[in-house]
């Protein structure tokens, strides 16, 4: 028996007359879709839009919580405390389900956004926050967490189902982290490279580090992006051939 | 029998450091308490403290959802669409619902805020897509609406639960309408007679008009405000004088 | 000799991450931008940028404040007062300013945008208080106003500099304003139509209504739009038939 | 001849319906108020409010710009660039700068708050972002600075005037910075005391430091609070010693 691996991608990130990515042209390919929820990104418009895309895709719907910071789309490190930080969480998961159960979908899953996301796979106290916070909300929510990080201990302690999420087009070092984005390596632009290392990873749980090491990593999703046309044209190619291969 | 009378109050309407009226002071004698829900005023740390608060009394938790205008506190009109508004009003009732839930506490009622309730009093659209927010969000909620007005038709027709309220300091047209506030004998500001005036409303469905008619009102639930020192002490008068009568 | 005329297009109406309209294309083939200030669209760095794109082109910059709704993009009426708009008014032309001094560059109009454009052209006293704000920060300043609306009318009782406005692609009724959105005429599409109609309003002050009259316009300056490519082309179309006609 | 010293003060800091702290109470007492821009606190009419009643009272008008935060009050710390921080405090200047002439007022100063102070004390960078805001805006403005930190060496390095600040209340270290608040000895509470050191740091540039050290510093500025009832009274405690004594 094969295990079959999730697709997931960052979505409904418009705001107000503002439209951002590729959703409509990349919803077909993904099997997860996290939705902004108004704190980096849109508003209660924009969430119904994304919802009813996922819905008619099958696609299943998960909140993309974030620090309150639009200006700077949830990007920058801001110091908030764990209190707050399980407080905006929880707000943010509220209101999506809302939206959703108004249109007949249920929520699946929670993954962090941007700066709080990066700040939760380092710090337990945040990733304790974020966990806590997806489970009083409900504690059937799977939590997509970096692979081997802070958030996935901080789900597994919660209870929480949790999904260990790799990355299809970044460079990894032979600690099993991802290649910061200023330096050589961080980012793989080609398509057929790109679907190669998914394989590995999905299949074998190994990934080529970028000085030529073999990594092991747990695969249970990967993240793709539908913010450029490339960015579509990519995760269609991943999923044709996890498709071919039986593994999505 | 007696039918027991619900006495409603705005509360959690601080925002980040800014505290807002005597919520510590009003809650003890309050049945209700609707809660801002972070477009005109709170935050979702603001929303735990008036959560736990009313929880604290045994008070019942409602959302109180607005247009989105922090700085004129949701009481400036603003041209949003019916399906905005619906959007808008899921968004919030959801997002407090979520908080409540993380402190064990239920989530009963909806009660729109200034210019949106006012707005909703008299447009039918309006208060048609608050009905159906609140209905597709949790069709147990109770929806708190002006006695007689047309939130009171469309949340029966939503085939909700209404409670039509009426305002303990305030004056009524002989119509039955509130008299505007800029006009003379808008606000009733003696404790004793606004006392008396609940009682009548409350016992005999009736009030006495500016112009001295007596005016057929529903009392279900009593409006009283906890912004300044001098309403805390006309909420206490009122819920003794009805604790006295047995109609709390 | 020949009156030169303006061509004024919004501008600079991004948020953060979010780019909208085509700026970079149009700019070329405008006179004036009036650029977003921070309350319906744009944000110091979005301000910056389109600062340093009009001094580039030898753009004049101008300020285009809006009624606080960044969600709303500005379209939608807000109940502010007559002392709030002139506030708010203020703000962001200062900002405005002193970003563009920080350039090196001269703020030199003013045009409200959306709502409270559309209600400054009927409210008098929400006109004077747009004026009113103009003046105090810069008397200087030239304010665009809709041909023939109480703006105009505001703006010079205030004392100011004021130019009239045309629509480059609105149909106009009989009575000199604009066919209403939602309304058969409301947009001319055809470039070579919308080139003609330009021509014979800035050279003999008049325009063809809807039904089919002459109808008297004073075009001092003419609205263009840079939100779509076609409406790029338009723009391109129109400044060329101009120059070549010696009258930019 | 003697010095005279500056006692400066954050006001203006409520947001619409908010109010926050005692200006009314603390402006006779204070030569220089800093207000909220809008961005932690404030919008264009309580900045109105503030600066009328500066003028009433004859104080100097400043700046007091912050990171975007609302919901934070400034209070934490933003991952935001040099180039966003230099563009959001123009916008923070120019738009207080331009309310200020609206009410023939000329603005004198700028002072960061909060987390964006403490950042800019010990990173050059962020200093120079702010010097350098401060310089394009308007180069005669003054620069409030912490004694002896990165912000005055920023400040004079960009040839602007710098004003070193003192805390009427705080306790230093050894080196002459502020014990932490989290930190015994950070707040001196007594009447008494404060007046004592407030003395002899303007009188002979001396603090004794919580060990008990003599710690030179240069008080051009003293920094007092009207954010309760008691630091009111200390203000005014303050302020009738130094004019006394012929310091104010």
């Amino acid at each position: 028996m094969v295990n079959k691996v999730d697709l997931n991608c960052d979505m409904g990130e418009g705001f107000g007359v503002y439209r951002f990515g590729f959703d409509e042209e990349a919803m077909p390919y993904v099997t997860s879709a996290n939705l902004a929820c108004g704190f980096h990104a849109s508003d209660p418009m924009t969430m119904l839009r994304a919802i009813r895309l996922a819905k008619k895709h099958g696609v299943a719907v998960g909140a993309h919580p974030s620090f309150p910071d639009r200006v700077g789309f949830g990007r920058r490190l801001l110091g908030a405390s764990p209190d707050e930080i399980r407080a905006d969480v929880i707000y943010q998961i509220g209101a999506l389900a809302a939206l959703c159960r108004s249109q007949g979908v249920g929520l699946t899953h929670v993954k962090a956004h941007g700066a709080l996301y990066n700040l939760a796979t380092r710090d337990v106290e945040v990733a304790t926050a974020i966990a806590e916070a997806v489970k009083s909300t409900d504690r059937n929510l799977t939590m997509i967490c970096l692979a081997g990080s802070r958030m996935t201990e901080a789900a597994r302690k919660a209870g929480l189902r949790c999904r260990e999420e790799v990355f299809a087009d970044r460079g990894y070092t032979r600690q099993g982290t991802l290649v910061p984005r200023n330096l050589p390596g961080a980012i793989v632009h080609d398509v057929g490279a790109v679907v190669s290392r998914v394989l590995l990873m999905v299949r074998e749980g190994r990934v080529l580090s970028v000085d030529g090491e073999e990594v092991p990593v747990s695969a249970e999703t990967i993240c793709v992006h539908a913010d450029t046309p490339g960015a579509v044209e990519m995760i269609r190619a991943i999923r044709q051939t996890l498709e071919r291969e039986g593994l999505v």
